[in-house]
């Protein structure tokens, strides 16, 4: 039995090496790569992404998986090796459930839409697209067939990103949050706006990222095991345990983009960089779910790297490092800036407290289009009608509406938002728990240190990767399953004070 | 017919792309992984090495092979699809002979000496890594018997790198220049040697850079497909053919070591880069040889880097460049000093005299310890000897002598050192009717232009990529085999003037 194992685990080894090449093309391909290597790159990277998938969904590890039933179920449930073949399981009998042709049928399909979604968004053209959007909701139905039984229509591509959540859950989850999250955006936006022109002033781009960077490895990203590069937009990513990177992008006129993703993408390097190394090339080298990863982006980025306490301490060295710039702005100029709350347009800025909203319009219009219930012609206008009803504005143009995200126009429809807001719930009640266990880590990040609050997290969640699902880990971890009270009542706090708001 | 055919190329398109990738891989942790990375690295690499064979041993591939012998030979030899056929039938014979068993004893024996001389050279201990080379020289001896019918036992490692060459053949073109080289040699080195010392001042690193890259665009390196990066060593690698990469390394306090060594692999880059665009992603898209690469990479660095034309041109630039180091030095003072002929111990850092001595001494003893001759026991003392009787200095250690370069302890011994001197041989031929061609050249390079040398180059040599073999080519090219005299009336001219030798 134990050579069988070390068989499968030799297998999944080679299908890790194969993904993490594909990883470092496309990592070239964002930071380095001259642009006369596009063409080949995008074909390297289907061949690569192809190999590795086959080597996956081969029928000799359906039969050592079925051979080593029995060995599983001696062992533990907590022990690794049961761990790492129930997780192969789960990822092959979902791997195998689509069909391979039909999968590069998709893929086909996703990269020409991607490709005129490019084009249509700047020209702000969504009956360019639209075809090609019909089409990818009419795979994304067909794709959900080949997992009979679901309880909804999107609980398949729930639980490819999330699993162990369905729709029915989160829309419950979220239909609570929105409940207590609008009364309290009304409040906030119905006050003078915050003044944040502290910000958009000229930053050069070597301070901020020399900046941004230093707090990133006083959080405790290992730059042994990590680098920073620039890229278009800032992503993490993994070559191996050791390898753990980050980027970032710079605008010159503006210190809050490098600055909070460089925070954000370290929050999802740390998890990464957590994770026991005795796990490497294993199937439980990696984070556990979409919403968990988030979480401690959004814990680090906001927190902790939006916090009194965290500027307290560092906002000195930051006037130091732009003295001109920020040398006459107080303190609480600077925090109620980077705490700015507004009705916006774009997700990706948006800022803590709307931008949940946000995320629930696009989950709750995935639901209605795999339901069948939302067509794709009368997307924009739906967009229209939702955001005045739940921002008090309406979009200009379907460029800054329902062509700004990239998700619908680059894979299939469905699961692809709930994780940024399921993040933003799950890093609050992760934080709400590490300080019952050590109250000092407020008074920790005033001092900037933040070695508690990282050991807390390391040994409570990021040294497990994938070897608990995400209710397991969340319940592990707090000892209560996932609940937006810890989250309403840090925005709450927060923003109250921020706002006088008497709470 | 042309179906099969179609599915040939599509195999050889996977085994492109893997091994591309592999390729990103060793270039990244060249240049920007960081540390922790290796280990997962060293792994990653060898995964795709072996899927890259394998997929290309596949008997598949053979049985796609023996069905288009009918249609290989109803093409013409010159036509592309021949030419691919020709190209992949030998490649695949050759891989095909050896067994993947042995294969994988070799790589792992020679990764662990690789590791044992990276520290057995500093401390200079030969003794420790002596049990290592003779079980490889053993591999070596193995690994021949794979192809029986050879007439010398290293020609099954010369033709691998340089198909169409046999020890016989080398040894006589070898004895032939090393008549002619020796007096010259020995003539140049009982002059007073050169003053190079305006080279070793300080020169920072970023205007070293700067200028090595200008020339190497004004050379013709198309940097839409192409970018340089900083490594330990200096290498040339591709991706694709609109992805061809230099690295280069600097020293701040000598000037000679970054210029030269991007000249030279932007040498090594303009011929990959000047390949027919639509054999892309096919056997037929890299250099032909060893020897006919390492040519382009001479010519580039040496015949147009080193001569008095070149730098009538730049020198008033680099003056610029470093004003305060150079400003005062005469370009003749800076010729000499560039062209500086001496008896070193050091291959990589030899003049392009006595470069060649350094060479035919490794590829002697190649041959000699493949025959049984030289036993790894006595390689020190011979090393000594040959040493003593070519450049009349005996090394003071092996660190600086037979340990120094890494081929014979990081891959099996034989046909390792032969192309660099085929190469020198080769570019002064190349040049030589080029000139014939276009007798402008050296008028336009004294002008800082390439273009009529580059274009012939390319018409002439790199757009064939590796459709004809080294013998083939150079006939093409230049009307006659390979040569010594042109490199050795080069030589003889430059040096004559140069050390007014009265020829």
């Amino acid at each position: 039995m134990e050579a069988k194992f070390q068989k499968l685990k030799t297998r999944m080894l080679e299908v890790n090496d194969i993904s993490s090449a594909a990883g470092l093309l496309y990592w070239d391909q964002s930071t380095y790569m001259p642009p006369g290597g596009a063409a080949a790159r995008g074909r390297q990277m289907a061949t690569l992404s192809r190999l590795s998938h086959e080597k996956f969904v081969d029928p000799a590890v359906g039969k050592l998986l079925d051979e080593l039933v029995p060995y599983e179920e001696s062992l533990d449930y907590d022990s690794d090796e049961a761990s790492m073949l129930r997780v192969t399981r789960r990822d092959y009998e979902r791997a195998t459930k689509i069909p391979s042709t039909f999968l590069a049928e998709v893929t086909s399909h996703t990269s020409e839409s991607y490709q005129v979604w490019t084009e249509a968004r700047p020209a702000n053209d969504f009956e360019r697209v639209r075809p090609y959007l019909e089409k990818t909701l009419d795979y994304s139905r067909q794709a959900a067939e080949f997992f009979p039984g679901y309880e909804h229509i999107a609980d398949p591509f729930i639980e490819s990103s999330d699993y162990g959540m369905k729709a029915s859950e989160v829309s419950r989850v979220f239909a609570e949050l929105r409940e207590a999250l609008v009364p309290l955006v009304s409040t906030i936006t119905s006050q003078t706006p915050a003044d944040d022109s502290c910000l958009h002033q000229y930053f050069p781009e070597a301070d901020q990222l020399t900046f941004g960077l230093e707090v990133a490895k006083q959080f405790g990203y290992d730059m042994n095991r990590g680098r920073q590069d620039k890229t278009h937009h800032p992503f993490m990513t993994k070559f191996s345990l050791g390898d753990v990177r980050i980027t970032t992008r710079t605008k010159e006129n503006f210190l809050g983009d490098a600055l909070f993703s460089t925070l954000h993408e370290t929050g999802h390097a740390l998890y990464e960089q957590g994770i026991r190394m005795d796990f490497e090339g294993t199937p439980l080298a990696g984070g556990t779910s979409a919403g968990v990863h988030e979480s401690q982006s959004r814990l680090w980025e906001n927190i902790v790297g939006r916090s009194k306490g965290f500027w307290t301490h560092y906002y000195p060295q930051l006037q130091k490092a732009f003295p001109e710039q920020l040398g006459s702005v107080p303190l609480d100029a600077f925090y109620r800036a980077i705490n700015k709350v507004e009705r916006s347009l774009i997700r990706t800025n948006a800022d803590e407290v709307t931008y949940n909203l946000h995320v629930m319009l696009r989950f709750d219009f995935e639901l209605q289009m795999l339901e069948g219930k939302l067509e794709i012609r009368d997307l924009p206008e739906a967009w229209r009608e939702r955001f005045q009803a739940d921002f008090g504005i309406v979009p200009p143009d379907d460029k800054d509406g329902v062509l700004q995200d990239v998700h619908w126009y680059y894979s299939l429809i469905g699961g692809g938002f709930q994780g940024y807001t399921l993040g933003n719930i799950l890093g609050a009640q992760f934080f709400a728990t590490a300080l019952e266990a050590a109250p000092e880590i407020p008074s920790e990040i005033e001092n900037g240190t933040f070695d508690t609050l990282h050991t807390w997290l390391k040994d409570n969640l990021y040294q497990y990767g994938s070897k608990y699902t995400a209710p397991e880990i969340v319940e592990r971890a707090t000892g209560s399953p996932l609940s937006i009270e810890p989250y309403m009542a840090y925005l709450r706090t927060k923003y109250g004070e921020l706002y006088n708001l008497g709470n």
